[in-house]
């Protein structure tokens, strides 16, 4: 992707979601972004099984689980809040030495989620194809620095 | 709501969300409902909290959490499919024996959440109020019949 294409898909991300969410306690904001996460994973999880050849494809089903994990995608990262490093969590403590670098991960799968959801619509298989695997490296990128095993 | 406004609602909000969306398992299915309808609630308890002068009114945060809302009521249904009775869940059984009635509440449920987002895009505090007890009105129907205690 060209830098500033990058950078536009950022900013039109960065504009979505409740920028200053506020959770009860923090186990609410832990369960939040984990509820997030799963609903997001299943909807994309089923892209990825149809452009793997595991489910058979179905280009509604994919366009709209695409949809569904493009809009999710934006909502666990007010949940990652101060404070909200313990309990019943596999967010490793870099997220909040290294915030910039984790955000821009986030940000980065934001967009890439953008990208799929785009490509699914097309219903284009080689499309969704490369942008699940472009989505999928975003996610296991940013696993691999900030989530436990 | 007259009876034409209430199908026009229905109708619209039918025609969102993967009606084929399939799960791996049926643990899966039970976990992305619960996951699904945690997200909402914590959208919806936001906009509820400001209602009720619990949580300062910010109206950016209002409309943005239910909007939230709104968009992620669509999400839960598809995941109450045969087999989906048992495991971590408090879903009764009645679900699957009066099928007719639990959708009509969840279609309720959704088209209040519609009028709940519209009304706190206006950010008039007084619409809120009034949309947020109708909406919850909603949830609680629903619950009292096909949620154990």
């Amino acid at each position: 992707m060209k830098p500033i294409l990058s950078l536009v898909l950022i900013a039109a991300v960065a504009a979505y979601g409740p920028a200053h969410a506020q959770f009860a306690k923090a186990e609410d904001a832990v369960k939040y972004r984990k509820s997030a996460l799963f609903v997001m994973q299943q909807n994309f999880g089923r892209v990825a099984g149809m452009a793997g050849g595991k489910i058979p494809f179905d280009a509604k089903v994919a366009a709209d689980s695409a949809a569904v994990a493009e809009y999710v995608s934006r909502l666990p990262w007010t949940a990652f809040g101060e404070g909200t490093d313990k309990g019943d969590t596999r967010a490793k403590p870099e997220i909040w030495k290294e915030r910039a670098k984790f955000d821009e991960y986030a940000e980065k799968m934001q967009a890439e989620m953008v990208k799929l959801s785009a490509a699914a619509k097309t219903g284009n298989l080689d499309s969704i194809k490369a942008a699940v695997n472009a989505t999928g490296g975003s996610c296991k990128t940013c696993h691999d620095a900030f989530r436990k095993e």
